[in-house]
Order: structure tokens, then sequence, then C-alpha cells
């Protein structure tokens, strides 16, 4: 090899000078050396490095894919929160029994265990854990449920943001399914830049827990529909959304960019094998983009507390507090209230005789 | 699917309470649903997410393994820089033609053009353009040499650090095949978090230029040695060095650290197929992990000065400034000083002739 370069060097010597191109340096290096050489070359210098392969493996980023029932996900070990989520929602699959009163926030078992997140890291830290594939699109499997509370699809997520503003984006998908047989989203966190009262662009971003769990500064969510199995895709849309509260004064429109604008702000190509050539349309054109305003959406948040009330105190406290906001029950509150109170009065009853 | 999953349900509230703990639930849940039903539920339910892979691809988070004639990479699509550079070294592949001033740095051909970083985005930023693996590796061919300047290999770094510190930690390691046949060196940048004034832990760096390139806050080598061919690997260090000027009073050895403390640092797993039955011994015990010292190390700068000097004038301040140092020059830096005289004067007389 090495008479080979010293070849290599007295052509380079002749042919490349400090005002000569690179590029032409080396096109004409490469017009003397036979293709041989270059192959001997290659190979021999190639063996050298592959041996740390073969021998003692490569650097794993743990970005490889895992697939769970109803999501898939690519993790972030130096974050210990995944880069994005992708799932899959249907009509059929929104229905069910399973319940996520019994799932519990836990690690992944697939994570290896340096680098996952602990409900530890989480107590106390003043985030909640934000679901990336919704608890409540998989309502069709016990398991599946399971799996979304896996910390590996959880990000450190603003309270009010998860309860309020995600929670209707992830109404609004499910809700998508009633319009289009095949609804797919894919989720993720991201820690994007700010211009600093020097003028510097930098990313920052806070750490909880001991196992240094990174807090997002925004969260994603791409959205690509279809109308029928053998139809096209047919529209798309991306959003992202600050990790911090929003109210109802702000339009989920307002937070859509453009899939090429997201990838550059992730990093991440989104559907690579997606045919170009049939651009989709926007999903905000073809459908409203609209969330749950806020009447409808504190009546669904009352239904689901009347749901869980323990007492017929704590129950006549809701409807309260939904006179307060001057928001009048619809039939279906009004059916899942007497429901409740019907099946408190009846719990309290024999319970006082028997005391 | 339906039916399969409200007999789920059906057992499933009949076993499993608020208070039965989830696990015991889900496991009572298998006990009854046979093995048929739940592989045929979640056949049916991964077919659906899978669609997504089979039609439009998974995102692609670019941290594939990249392979060239002497270094091996994977990069970091979200921050422009790469996330580890490995590379091998031997005393065969130290000696060669290959000269750094035929190089141009430029963007690598084989990352998506709107990930990579540009030229311009260094330019006039305050940051220097610094190899992961040093072009100095290279001497034994023009090809390796020249991918060594892709800016998939390269970080901002501090001036003072690359020219510096992570300049003489580079020659260390090519010291270290004077006493190894194979040296392996894997390098990369991170981003280490600081407490702040308000206790909270947190990540903090610049972007730098249009593409917004990352500057790190720390860089890290990992070496691993071996005696021959046949030996298992001997020795290994892990060192994380502040992006940083770092003076001649400070040791190499201050800034090693365990291979498990920067794997939690980069998220990354290195060696993942090493025989961990086998411990490696620390380098820094079979070896100096010493740098080269001010006036080694000052010579040696003088010597490439020299080389490169294109005038009498510029040759003979080079010369003072070291006096001025109060170095004395060495037996080798004198050889240099006298033949590049020599050159310069003849190179003038014809100039002045014709002239």
């Amino acid at each position: 090899m090495a008479s080979g370069l010293k070849f290599g060097r007295f052509v380079g010597g002749f042919v490349c000078g400090v005002g000569v191109s690179t590029g032409a340096c080396i096109t004409a290096l490469r017009l003397y050396l036979t293709k041989q050489q270059l192959q001997h070359e290659e190979t021999q210098t190639e063996s050298a490095v592959q041996r740390l392969i073969k021998l003692y493996g490569l650097p794993l980023t743990g970005a490889e894919t895992r697939s769970y029932s109803n999501h898939i996900q690519s993790y972030d070990q130096s974050r210990r929160i995944p880069r994005w989520v992708a799932e899959h929602l249907s009509n059929n699959k929104l229905v069910g029994g399973a319940d996520r009163k019994h799932c519990k926030f836990k690690p992944d078992p697939n994570i290896p265990q340096c680098f996952t997140a602990h409900n530890e890291d989480y107590l106390g830290s003043g985030w909640s854990r934000g679901h990336m594939a919704p608890a409540g699109d998989n309502k069709f499997s016990e398991q599946s449920m399971e799996e979304s509370f896996y910390l590996s699809n959880i990000v450190p997520q603003n309270y009010e943001n998860n309860a309020g503003f995600w929670n209707r984006l992830e109404m609004y998908c499910r809700e998508l399914t009633e319009r289009f047989s095949d609804v797919w989203v894919i989720s993720g966190p991201l820690t994007l830049p700010r211009v600093g009262e020097d003028g510097k662009k930098a990313v920052s971003y806070q750490l909880i827990g001991k196992d240094d769990v990174a807090v997002p500064t925004h969260l994603y969510k791409v959205v690509l529909v279809r109308k029928d199995m053998s139809a096209e895709p047919l529209a798309m849309a991306a959003f992202v959304v600050p990790n911090a509260p929003i109210g109802f004064d702000h339009q989920l429109k307002e937070y859509q960019v453009s899939l090429s604008e997201l990838e550059r702000m992730s990093g991440l190509t989104f559907f690579p094998k997606l045919d170009q050539t049939h651009p989709l349309k926007n999903l905000c054109s073809v459908d409203s983009c609209e969330l749950m305003d806020f009447e409808r959406f504190t009546l669904y948040i009352t239904g689901r507390k009347v749901k869980s009330a323990k007492t017929l105190t704590k129950l006549e406290k809701i409807m309260a507090e939904l006179k307060e906001a001057e928001i009048t029950p619809d039939d279906y509150l009004v059916k899942l209230y007497l429901e409740k109170k019907q099946e408190l009065l009846q719990k309290h009853r024999p319970e006082s005789k028997s005391g």
C-alpha cells in the first residue's frame, strides 16, 4: 500500500498545486491511479476500520425502531424521551373496554436500564407525564393501552397544555376517524432555539430527575389521512405546539407548519417512501382543523368527572361548577349525572345499614 | 376482534378492580384469553401500524452508520454535527504524502442536503471547524484525508482548544501507535447540562449559521488499544474535554471519565460486542496519558510554521518569536530552518532577476 501511496503522492505533487481546486486535483489523481490500485487501497484501509465493528461493535445510538401493539417508536437515549411515536387510528380501535385507570406509568423494559426514565424523575418536577401516542387511542386493547403508559412514550409536558390544548388536539385526531378510514399520527418532542439578548441563537431546555429527562420546548404532531384502503393518502398536516398553556383564544391552524419545516426542526425525514409525485392536500383545507370549543370541551370534561365521582357531595359540586361557568348541561351529561346519582344513592344505602 | 375484546373486557371487569395491581390484572386476563385469540388480535393491530411502514416508510433519524476510507460516523441530523466518529490508527497510516493544504472543508455529499452544514455557517461565527477524526491521522491516503474534511466530521470548536489541548490529545493518540499495533479512537461532541442560578438543571448550547449548527459544550474521545493482532484489547480510556481554551497547567487525566459515565452523557453504547468478562485495563495506568509539554509543543508548532513560511522576513519572525519565548531550537528545528532559508533564498534570486 505504501508504494501505491508514494506513487499517488508523486502524481499529486505534479498535478495538484495550492491554486488547483481539490476536486480537479482528485479527479486528475484518479486518472493516474489505476482502478485496481484504488480498489486495493480501499479494501485494505476499510478492513482496518471494519475490524472494530467485527470485534467490538460500533457505538449504538439507540435510535432503532421499536414496535408495540398499537404504536412504533424511536427513542432518544441521550434525552430519555422518544424521538417520534407513530400510531394508526381507526373507528373500531376507539371503542372497547380498556380503561386508563387500570394502567400505570412505568419504565419501558425494552429500553436499556441506564437510558430509561423513571416515574421518580417526573414526580414533584412540576411537569406532567404527557403521552405521545395517547392512551385514549387504545380503547380496543388492554395491552396496547398498557404499552402507551411506558415512559418511552412519555415526555415532560406542561400540565395545562396536556389537559387542555394537546388533549383537544388528540380528540380532533380521533374525530378524524369518523371521516377517514385511516388516520396515521406521528408525535414527538422538540427543543427549538431562541434568539437571546446577545443576538445569538441558542437551544435551552430543562432536565428533570436523577435520569436527566429532557423537558421539550415544543411538541409536534403529523397527521396523515386516507379515505379508504384502496385510495392514496389524501391529506396531511403538521403542527408544532409550545410546551406551555394555550387558551381557547388560539386556533389549531396557528400552529400548522409545512412538513419540510418540521423536518428541519426535528432532524427527521417523515414518510420517506411517500410518492412525491402525488402531492398531498392540506388537511386543514379538506377538514376543519378546529378543536373542540370551550363549552363542548367543558361538557366533555364534566362528563368524565361525573363518571368518576365517588360521593354524592362530589357529584353535586361538579354540577355546581358547571352552572357557575354558565354552561347548560346537554342531554348526554344529564343522563350521566342521573345514572351516577342513582348508583351513588344505592351504594350509600346498604353501607349505612351495615354501618 | 370486537367480540374478543368484549370478552376480554368482561373478564377484566371481573378480575381487575382498582385495588388490584395492573400486572396481576393483565396476567389474569391472559389466562382467560386463549393464546390464539391474543395472537389474532396482535396480528390484526400490528398490521394496521405496519401498513404505515410499508406504504410511506417510518421517520428516518439519519443516525445510520456511514463508512469512509478511514473513518465511520453516525450523524446528528437535528444538530448538523456528527454523533460519533470512529477511526483506526496504526504506525503505517501516519506516514505518507497526503497534505491538508490540498484539502478543503466541504459539505458531505452523503448527508441529505437539508441536514448538512455549510462552510458559511462557520465563517465569521467565532468558532473553528474542529475535526473529530483528525486530518493528521490520514497521511497515508489523499482520499481519506479529503474525507476527513467533510463537514460531517466537523464540529464548531473553540479556536484555542482546537489548536492547543485537543491538538495535543490527537498527537498523543498518534504517539500511542508507537507502543500499540492497533489504536481505535471514537470522537464526538456533547451538550452537557449545568445547574442554573434557580437550582434547575438545564442544557444550553449556541447555534451558528443559517443551518443552525450546534456548538457542543464538550468533546469526547474514547481510546482503545491492542498490543498485536492476535491479542485481546488491552486498555481503554475515555476523556471529556470542555469546548474552551485549556492551558498547559491542566493534565489529560483530569478529564478522564469512566466509559459508563460517558455513555450516560452521550446516550451512546460504546463497543457493544466487547467481551465484558475480560475487563480492560485503564490506558492511563499502562501508558502515560501525558500530553506534549509547552516547550516540545512550541517547537513542534514552530516547525510547522517554518515549513510553510513564504518569505525570509516571515521565517526570521517565526524564529524570533521562539527566542522571545526563551525556547532553544532543537536540532530538527534548526535543520528545518536552514533548509527553508536556503529554499527561500534560491526562490528569491531568480525572481529578482526576472523582475
